[in-house]
């Protein structure tokens, strides 16, 4: 079984300046154009976690409520948060700025999992994930819950059983 | 206050060839371009129901659990399935075909989210939905549901409060 | 010899969104963009009429009489309208929509044919089209004709030769 | 009325490399691609031919019989045959090279139409064009006849009327 | 006069995927395609010391000697080096990964300026900028002599007035 | 070892429209796109030159004193300069055209190199080079010192042995 590996480690930057192909009639950034980035963001996060090939297995809810303009300079910062076998979630800390202004907003924060397969495409076992700072805890300690949940909306999983899941929605 | 409009008024197909650029080193699609895509079919929905400029306001957990091949045909069904105030939700069935080889799998269903606006970004009233069919009532019914599921998982709402939620989750 | 198939199977429904980057400096659809869409489009038609991969082997005279602005949304349905041996007729009508403005023009209407290969690139024997529509008997007819003049214009047929042509131009 | 122009002064070279994402599952360059560089390459002559932002009107008959393979250079010139008040009919010659293996082959000989428009889209007067060489003696008179095909097959002139056009069938 | 800034505040990390159409036919990372990249990342860096739009005024001599593969993760640091006036060095330092495969290599270093100009296009003045590490203090001393190199291989400064230069070259 | 071939014989043009995702929030060309059309037009000489598949080596510094509008045309001439052994210096001209304002200005002048290899990425001797104009023979001349000059700038020749590089410099 592959040595556990600090959360730390998976950490990734990526940065994109939104062209004009990237936004709709208003000159906003597509909210696809946007899961597509931080797709390859999350994905490079978990091949560095893991040191394969990775898919995305599913992405929970994205919300949009800040309108990122054309020439804006979106960041996401992405990381792992918890390893269930082959499987992984990636934290995505998304913000945008308009730098000749000096305005900078946080724009989204997300979930992606992604599972690690071999040449053949096949689920192969990670490493465990060692959280080391206060909000690393936090977050892999609620990964639980938000697999629960995805369990639950994929039909995999009976809301009955869905034990911690409860407790998003304090429930006793 | 507009009119009234079927959900039938709203459907789209859209249909995309896998081309190299959107594959990973598998010969997969990435998810991320995948829910690009998705976003645009559903917006046209919106756009076709509302009359007006869209923006995304969120997408629902995306499961993506069928690989699609390099080359493989990418067929998107996109229908309103209610409107509240300024937003609608539409849902999109996607499914994934290799003609040469006779196969089309069923790779997705999502729901993703709208606000209608006016030419400075400001909300505005869209019309009814009217569902017609069971399937086009069922998922009306239920989109009331997902709305509060989205409203929690932003910390907009909370969860003692939302109480066609707990329908989902089979709680008394 | 593969089982006829009718003209309804291989109809296929494209939809793209004006973006940017398909856009001269009027903010108009470049003709050349909207043939690519096109031939990606009517490819498909022809794969899923023959099952087998297939190449573009010539696009009739195309007239581009009216504007597609910036976020306009195109629509193409394609359709086979006649099988000979290898190669296959597609019928493609195209329309464009300014969904906010409520406006929707026709704009154009195409004939491309294809040739089915192997995985060599060599021809393969295709199903016979059967038409079954009024609108599919005439494309079906008249297909004969286009091929005349496909076949004079490339130098491979006499226009002597050509009996059905003449039908097109009227003359005894 | 502007001064006549030489057919050379609108003379354009454009060159291409077959990327992954131009090409088929056969690694073959797809149609549409290929019609998609044409219509910028004799859209840029037309442009030189009348100092005029232009849009294109038509692209006649063109047929594929050369597979071009990804990694080929594709060249392809461009010339102004004839001008007629605000449209230009443009003759392209395109060929492909596969350098490594010191081959080159004709694949592509096409007309498209363009019309000169001002800043508002309006139609607007081009020089005359000037052929002086054999080649562009015999496509300048070449025009009026293709010319009127592309009338006859838009169902602008009745085929009786099309006087030149009977040359090109060779009929009496 | 803006307000002096320090270097580690106009640092800016960049990260890409090589994907299909970025390759060449032994499907290496296209040396265009880097350039392009860095001077995306290093446009940022300048951005962000300036809070000004700015363009590209030059890059310097680049050598490529690592071959970058399909799939590899690009990673780029820049960091503004030195301010002149209206003009910024920015310094990049980029390193290619097979995460798979556990490779890390540094693949280039290289240095572009950036001018900073008002919503007219016109040069603006920009803050100095504070070196502080060792390695910011070797790089803004050094920047001078790379301005000379920059200016005499323009053709804007005799190599006899390049007093910096001379010590590049080792001369008395 | 392989036949000279002369400098004429690599020249290539390539001509580029500027699309609106090429473009900056002035709507001017971006550097580092250009530095990418560049590389392809280079790339393409040096394959001309030795038949072989050819990988960047690098570019030579590149200033961009000219601002290039969207909608402008770019037109380079790349040819072969000098061969050494594996590797072929490319000189690049660069202009830019607003063909409706009748304006055309020269932008860019670039020296790229690059080396040829093997399918297996190994390095290959290439012919000589015969320059036969007086700016050939110029070119041809001057490659040395620009060689000498990346070499030093590389780390990978002392300045002090850089006998050709003086010259460059106007040293004794």
């Amino acid at each position: 079984m592959p040595k556990p590996k600090r959360a730390q480690e998976s950490e990734v930057t990526m940065t994109e300046m939104v062209l004009p192909n990237d936004t709709n009639t208003l000159n906003n950034l597509m909210g696809g154009r946007l899961l597509h980035w931080m797709d390859i963001c999350a994905a490079i996060a978990a091949q560095k976690h893991s040191n394969r090939i990775v898919v995305t297995a599913s992405v929970d809810n994205v919300s949009f409520t800040e309108p990122i303009k054309l020439g804006n300079i979106v960041t996401m910062k992405a990381k792992v948060t918890r390893a269930f076998n082959s499987s992984m979630e990636v934290f995505l800390d998304v913000w945008a700025e308009d730098i000749p202004a000096g305005q900078r907003i946080s724009t989204n924060r997300a979930f992606y999992t992604f599972v690690a397969v071999d040449q053949n495409g096949r689920p192969i076992e990670v490493p465990e994930l060692l959280p080391e700072t206060e909000e690393e805890d936090a977050l892999y300690a609620s990964a639980l819950r938000r697999r629960q949940l995805r369990l639950v909306l994929a039909g995999r999983l009976k809301p009955a059983e869905a034990t911690e899941l409860k407790a998003l929605f304090e429930l006793p």
